[in-house]
């Protein structure tokens, strides 16, 4: 791994993959290393996640518009090289994460009750602020992740969008320890993350994937229970049984409408269900009546905030939670949007900015 | 008012509102006065206040069967006159309330955690119980509600489910003193008492309604800010507006399918919409991008347990929160159904059980 | 270990452990079985742990009157073996439990709110009741512990007190997964279950104890530091150091007052400290300065309720919280008395009432 | 009042009280107007409060060192003059106010959970950073409070610190509306302010004060009920007997020790008792058996965060607090000073940084 030393030098261009308009070219290309304003620093990016939110944010398919053009990417795990005049919290050398939020004003009521995922002056990490997806990006530093030295860059990628958005919502969940939480889609890149981190913060977990490979993987991490939606003929009387009444908390990692519809029926009276992906369109449905009746909740989960990183972190490395990757050269970046593009992936890919 | 005094005697029969099927005649008629069993009291029934699911259970139209023949009424208000070999809470001549959970099993894991409406084994005055429709009636000693003398009993009826279900409602959302709370239906019995409370407990309240007089009624309930819904031009807009960015917290006591819908656009980032009315075969619909990126969450609030019933009436007792109502006699209870099915009603009926 | 089946029949008298004056003899004799009341079981105790509050009610030395005479011991395990008229939640042949909360009024404040060992009218086992120090004690059937068929009945007794009592602090420090505990006297009977459950419950578990072998105990049983108070040259820097910080909570099964003084002092800021012993005449001290600036709670956790107890046994019949005890006989149990008393006692004491 | 406009100048000296060493003589004299730094901004301090806090300042009493030589004072309202290069969230011309946190790192786990008064780097206003007893001071422009225009600064000086700090204590207590608060010391400078925050966020309110003035004064705040110690023949009795079993919550203004250990007593069980005042040197003492047995939580309670400054403001703007103040000119600070120490102080000072 490459480690930071006095003789390190920053180069005055670097490579990156580039686009200019949504769904247009993906351009590996030199381009200029940015310059970090006061606030900033510049992380010299090694290693960063792909996510179905960077496809998302270079076809342009969501409600809200990119930065164009664009350098895409917030899951960048690197090391500081260069301070912003202002910049207090990191020092050269640091290992920092650059993740989905990178910045946000710190001043209006969301910013001053921790809750910064919802500031409506949020910049993103490759959507409104060039990201990870180049070996220099800017990052704010109150928000950049802190990383602790020593940690696998490549590893640890994931975790900074990926493993910090299931803990969030399995914190959102509000459940006590022993009650029973039901991952839907457990056996994909998010779900695989949910079940480790749901079981190291002592939850009971069951799973709900469909096809061979998914059940054993599942319970390799964790699940106690694994309900196969391929081959039940009632998912939810199936999976109401198993928890001996309804798990108290689902985490909708699938983003399936006709699986969150079925969580809401099958939950457990008084639980929650989770939403967390963002499907663009669909919608979540519930029976008014039973909602009521059965006094459940339905909560929208978004990214974690400085605190939720900080302990997702926390649990990987700490060991609790593994992040089974594969890892690719920037270049082939395009190759790994059509595999996503085609449904065909499996685990997490994460680029290595040096090839 | 009655006063029960050592003189008081039981009689055998009693008049009462007696249905034999779902739909079926309401019959004003003599019935003999019930038995406690051990865990019970007789209560002496003044009072009953009139509700929508008295309607509803008349009807048989919710997925739950009813006892057959029924007394329906969960509002009652009286004294009571006898106790069951069990009874250590209450003593003959107590003021005490007769609530649509008339008793629970005590020991489920619902129960346990004081979340007895959701007990499987709920037993409901007027719909699995006799209810309040009737001079005499039997209550588990446990739930029955606990009224303090001197209260006036016709006007403490509708506070018996009206008022402690919008109270609980309120309690649900999990606001902050001084956040925004929008009562959605502000100007109907649900929620005159609604704005009432909310006020009570130092929220800012916005009512939406339509018509003419329900704004007059609303801002002398105590509601900052008002919204008609039959001459605004954009609803959200309006509500997001008034409250400087959307209601921390929406009431829905309004059925409407489409008020729901609306009320998950305009509520406020990380804010709370609760469900509370119980409209047969209405859903309740959301975008899964907005429910996530906005971080909200949807509420079923369900009847309140013992704790809530005893808060709710003490701000009625304490004098901060009325209770509009119109009297008449038990034997005019199919008028007052009438009424309440063509949507004429305008306050809370109440009966009085001796004419 | 004895089943019930169809041929058992209950006894008219049985072996029980009695003392008529506080601090007198502890005589082992036949005494009639008693009849269980409308709201009661009839238990057919097995097995009973011995707690140090036993101690306290034979000497009585707290400053609430004991029953006289009195069968003290309240963590019995058995069968089932008669219903009070009333009893709907239990049947015959069910395994149950005594515990230290054994009846409450149902309808009081604290009741309502699933607070009952707070309820003012507490009826308590081995105290104001009689206990499990005999072979068939009554029980009340709402508050007497489930417990599931098959499990240990000698082992689950500490539970039925000791675990559920350190399982309810835990939680009352209202902690994250994740977050530092530091169980002070981790080594003695409450310690070694308070390790294991906050283990369990996803905590990183720091334990204070002294002498050679409770390091290894420990450690065994789940911390990851240690910090010895017999060898320690400055405990709160230790406990600060090894916690990175401070613990965020701390749990104080040691009832020793300069323990207690100790741990307001190394607790992380905004961190809870739990006091949960019962020591006669001990007093618990902050500076108010410090007590402000680091914003600490110091937070009393009695025993648990319903909800904890069938949690807590929970988390033991899944295998994760081990109960390391001793059987003796019944009529031993004058010895035992006088092992706790002069402070030799390891472990936990269980009786077979057989013997 | 003065207006900022476009002709403003700022001038190069200005007014101020100085000390250059702990005890020292308060020099009313000419200083620099101070340079903001890039996160900055100057506020024309128009009004500031004075606290019990600035006398600790300058006397050098807390385990805390001061800056020297220093310009004390925490509770200025101004007018926003200069901006630091870096600030964005605040413009010229705005309202602001200084407050006791001038600064923190943004960045620790304190600051990341909106915990910033806890943070290990806080920088505060009159202590380690120049305050508010200056016509023009600096402020970190992320922490300034934000004060809506129109709202007379006079009178909010005050709220910037006593008003947030009682606000702040009322939240910690975790009290359901309609619960009793106590405000022991409910007739002082912090006490007038909590009974009207309590009021207004739902509680119903107990004061104890003594003293002829003070029930009258208390009363008309809006207290229900009130104890005088000076007459009491027992206090705990009163005040339990007041509020049927106890306040659910104490907020100990008064820094008496012995007001303190009292309001342990007379809490309700499950009850919170928050400690708020810096007495140098007292102490909190709690009998270890009582503690756990009536399950109470002591709870200090520090200053606010951003967000509970910017919602005592809101109470205070919509005229739900009234801030009762007597305006001296800043030259005569000293005298207040000696008028604190005496204890013979009634209401709060404000100083006119203008005489």
């Amino acid at each position: 791994m490459v480690e930071y030393n006095e003789r390190f030098v920053i180069p005055q261009t670097q490579k990156a993959v580039v686009f200019e308009t949504n769904g247009g070219e993906l351009m590996y290309k030199d381009i200029p290393v940015p310059e970090p304003k006061p606030n900033e620093v510049l992380i010299h990016v090694l290693y960063s996640g792909v996510c179905h939110t960077d496809l998302h944010a270079w076809k342009g398919d969501w409600p809200l518009d990119t930065k164009l053009p664009l350098v895409g990417g917030h899951e960048g795990a690197g090391i500081v090289v260069k301070l912003g005049t202002e910049v207090k919290n990191l020092k050269i050398g640091d290992y920092a994460g650059i993740k989905w939020l990178n910045g946000s004003c710190l001043s209006c009521e969301y910013c001053e009750q921790s809750l910064e995922p919802n500031c409506p002056k949020a910049d993103l990490s490759g959507y409104t602020h060039d990201g990870s997806f180049q070996q220099y990006a800017t990052a704010d530093a109150v928000q950049a992740a802190k990383i602790p030295k020593g940690t696998d860059l490549a590893e640890v990628a994931p975790i900074l969008c990926a493993g910090v958005t299931v803990y969030k919502a399995i914190k959102s969940a509000g459940l006590k320890q022993g009650d029973w939480i039901c991952i839907s889609g457990g056996g994909g890149g998010l779900g695989s993350l949910a079940i480790q981190y749901a079981k190291a913060m002592g939850y009971r977990v069951l799973a709900v994937d469909g096809g061979p490979g998914k059940k054993e993987l599942c319970e390799r991490l964790g699940c106690e229970a694994y309900v196969d939606f391929t081959n039940s003929s009632n998912i939810n009387d199936e999976i109401i049984k198993a928890t001996d009444g309804g798990p108290h908390g689902v985490i909708n990692v699938s983003v399936s409408q006709q699986a969150i519809a079925s969580s809401v029926e099958y939950v457990r009276p008084c639980g929650s269900v989770v939403l967390v992906g963002l499907p663009a369109g669909a919608v979540c449905q519930s029976l008014v009546f039973s909602h009521v009746v059965k006094s459940i909740k339905i909560i929208g989960s978004y990214v974690g905030n400085r605190a939720d990183t900080r302990e997702a972190i926390d649990f990987f490395t700490r060991g609790l939670v593994k992040s089974p990757i594969k890892i690719v050269g920037l270049s082939e970046l395009s190759h790994v949007y059509e595999e996503m593009e085609s449904g065909k992936i499996l685990g997490r890919y994460v680029v290595d900015t040096s090839k």
